[in-house]
């Protein structure tokens, strides 16, 4: 395998990380060279995750002398801190793929509001492509950084774009109600992911106030051209992996179903990992896979789509994946299963 | 307790039937006369729930001679199943509680429309009342029949109607995203509910053709005089219990988060069992009452209601029960738990 | 209510703690006059349970001045915590209920032995009773503690009793094979108890090696004369509320299922709260409720027996409050709901 | 591929062969050739899963002009079935490897004893070998008919095999405590495994009389030599996949817990497979792949292993798939996923 893609996961220790340490394992192109995690160096991969191997130790990354022996550099880390490793590889070769926020904004300005942090390396957002695969696909090519979509931009502009980038929307708000399994919410302990509490339970949470609205409103305006408002209510659920995403969205003249669905067809034709099961998506259809299956139907001038992603995949591990393979010139599904495992 | 309300079941096989026998069976002005369902007539009631105690035997209802020992009868059945019910007891005193939807529209030809059957008591539309409680009071208490309504109508009128009937509401239509708990789709088997296919799962179902659409149409534009278009999708979500409805209005002016709620806690100030929260709502904390907890939060001039009710109780039995008490005088809250078990 | 008897309940914000107050809020004979937690003091029920109502503030326990306006206090802390409360109250007519694990062991040794730590009132282990009412009814009316058992014990001890008691076993030891909804592990935060952790998996947890062993061990040997072996594996599963206990037994010679059913309805045929459901026990049947469900198998000369409880009531607060009536001479159902809700 | 080995699946309509499909379909060796289904034939893959792709029409196996394409055939059908299948190729060079019970009674007696039904292929018997791999290699590579074992019978004779035939065991009974996911009661609609009948339960069923005890005292007594009881009580536990097996043994003299796990690494060393966590196993850490995780502890002379398969991978369709590797020579693990996705 000496001519594989050597690469590193910085964060490994958590979902998004773990799940990154699954796919990346078994992509036939790359070698995993480093595995790291800030607060668990020098544990065993198995010790952390019970699915997963002993396989060497878990690292500190070397902020000072940064890995050498590396092509690419996976990070899955909270705010602030992706962008650390950004720089610390500036002026190298070496490409970042980024599952964190860090280089989702365009602007130092809109993170630092958001975020209430300065930006660890605003020079490197000029260099940085929001690697929304399906939209984005040129600029991922010769790209430095890659800033990975969140989950719930992910689901929301696949659903979206399709209609405001060729002009069926009215005007009024775009409306996204999205419910997320709780590996959404991280690994981090809290009262709200505390089993009994989340169990036999739905909530609401930040409505209207969520950080995934303005990367969505972004989103749009930046691959689609058209300017819009998003109203979006996150909503936890009591499953591990899955997110649904109900978009409301006002036509700018009646469509049927038939003709929605068929908007959706068109713009996904060349797409292999976007299916239509012509019913209401099913999150269980897709989990443990980088598939994104959608669906629309419609009343009169009110459109509604209807979009389902594995958060820890196509929302974050897969899409990063993905981001890779098209970046590197492999088939984009390399590595990347096609069939998951339900129920 | 000889002044005892005389009541019967008729559906006591099915989650909203064996609600009311848990409910009513501590009621302390109430004394079950009868309990009857078609298809599990002879066994007794611990044999076909876990939680239910050997109780005399199951009836069939005797449409031709009904029984006369009976003040009220809760009707739980399937479409055009209670109107049969209701007109064995046309020109008697007793009066029907119906969980069911055959009295929920006003207008036959809807019935017909929406259940594809024609209405087997259409002199009974007239009689009956929609047993909204908190909006229709004094016609519930001088009605023959009470059409309690359906579990997501009960959820999303409860938070459209303070805004509706106050004219705060803007052009444009209501959307109601629904999320609701297993048993909302009955005790029958099918694949949807089959075990392995939901848990671990989100979907949609029925999006923009829901049954509920018209019944809330209609009860916003009877409880508060405005016309309305609802734009309704509903959400499969696995757990036993719980609805939230996540409900977008458009204002016709702005309002603050707090001058919304405000709307909310003056139109139902004298409403023990609607709660507020103050964040949004979870469905585990009104879980096995008859509790609404409800919440609001505005950007601009777009508003989201949160209503999180139980629907076997407030949404089905419970609600019931509480039209009961205002037919019948008795304190409303008599009978229905303020506490759920939680978690 | 100026005849109510007066309790307090300390370690309110813990799921024992909250299910305390549900059920003791609508108990007809009791006025809770006090709650409190360590951690949660000066805030209110509200804020910290979603399912309870504003009420008053929660204190802390005032160790060196208690409280003088109460009868019972029920305490339901951590383990070393409720021994000084008790001690704070000795030489008081203030009877204590202890759910915590301090007055458990009749031993002062053994509790140091397990809980690694000097009891903190060791006088009190001779006034304390081990409060499993159905066997031990007598010492719990005049005792000035009563040490409520552990969950797993309860569901062990009433399944094994009958049979130890009347000379039915045989030699070997006793097999408990233990299931726990997660709300037995409680309140904290671990990374065992995250959502994603358990949801969807099912383990065992301290084989062999759980401090409930003594306990089971210590309570046949009390409440049966007989000493005995336990081989007892805890698991967890993941629901909120339900533990099932299935325990293997060798008989001293053949018995038919029927038999040793029979063996279980004559030991219990004066109580009111264990009931026969004919086949094996289902939690859900039993939750929210002090019910103890119970069923025996046999082959040969090995007997199993199943019983179903919810951990929080019969495994802590309805037990709680089911010695408390006892002691106080109150009907021993009073305010403990004899049907659950299901599903 | 056109050396690629041609198979068939015959019940793919269910957990299990749904599972075969999604396995073979990646697997390198294999091209699939046929898909059968008695009750949806004509329809497409992906109208009855949600997670399959189209995929050619379903079959109804001809049983009069079998399939002459193949070199194995796949079944996975109710008992009594997939021996019709056998019968058809026999006297070819099609070779049967079945998921059901047809075949996994070496007599024919004990079949029609515990199916209540006649064989159909009693001659298939003596060709048949039961083919739990990692102690039956030898004879499946010659085998004509292989009987894949039931999910119970291998989790539990993994966890009992390396004790029994190594004279570890002392007299008594073994005691196997199963706890399921909801798949391996099947497809089929049941109350039982309607969504909120279990969600948030546990329950025991069959206890001591499930078809899976005499297949274990068989398989105990083929595969080691010693004669064997096995008491077994199965529980339902509302999870979709993941079967945790606690077996609780009398040595023949005490061993430590290290020294058990000693014996359980020595009997699996050569075994890629089988993975040894340390700590009690996590049915989550082997959820879609085909690992056993086993683990031991000891109490003086009481032994209790802990296996944890997913019952639809190890369980069923993974276990036939690793058969067919080693009886077509290929890699053991080819095809078969070494790391599931965990949560």
């Amino acid at each position: 395998m000496k001519d594989s893609l050597r690469v590193a996961i910085i964060g490994v220790s958590g979902y998004g990380g773990g799940e990154l340490f699954r796919l990346l394992s078994s992509h036939p192109n790359v070698r995993i060279a480093h595995i790291a995690a800030e607060t668990r160096a020098n544990e065993s991969l198995a010790s952390i995750f019970p699915h997963l191997p002993h396989w060497g130790k878990i690292e500190k990354f070397p902020e000072d002398r940064p890995w050498e022996d590396v092509e690419v550099v996976f990070t899955a880390m909270p705010a602030g801190q992706s962008g650390k490793v950004a720089r610390a590889y500036r002026d190298t070769p070496v490409r970042i793929i980024d599952l964190g926020p860090d280089f989702r904004f365009s602007s130092r300005e809109r993170f630092q509001e958001w975020y209430k942090m300065d930006h660890p390396f605003p020079e490197g957002l000029s260099r940085a492509t929001y690697a929304l695969v399906e939209w984005n696909r040129d600029a991922i090519r010769k790209s430095e950084i890659l800033a990975c979509p969140g989950c719930y931009p992910t689901g929301a502009l696949l659903g979206i774009l399709p209609f405001a980038k060729n002009g069926f929307l009215g005007d009024g708000p775009i409306i996204v109600d999205g419910k997320s399994g709780v590996t959404g919410a991280g690994r981090g302990l809290t009262l709200e992911t505390h089993f009994p509490e989340i169990a036999e339970a739905i909530r609401a949470y930040k409505p209207l106030d969520h950080r995934h609205v303005p990367e969505m409103e972004q989103g749009i305006e930046q691959l689609s051209g058209m300017p819009a408002t998003v109203i979006f209510v996150p909503h936890l659920v009591p499953i591990n992996r899955g997110l649904l995403s109900t978009i409301y969205m006002r036509l700018s003249k009646p469509l049927t179903a038939k003709e929605a669905q068929e908007v959706l067809r068109r713009a996904y034709r060349e797409e292999r990992q976007i299916v239509f099961p012509g019913v209401p998506p099913h999150t269980g259809g897709v989990r443990g896979t980088n598939l994104t299956a959608i669906h629309a139907e419609c009343r009169e001038d009110m459109l509604v789509v209807m979009t389902a992603i594995d958060n820890l995949v196509k929302g974050a591990a897969g899409q990063a994946i993905q981001a890779m393979n098209v970046m590197c010139g492999f088939p984009e599904e390399t590595g990347l299963p096609m069939i998951g495992a339900f129920p």
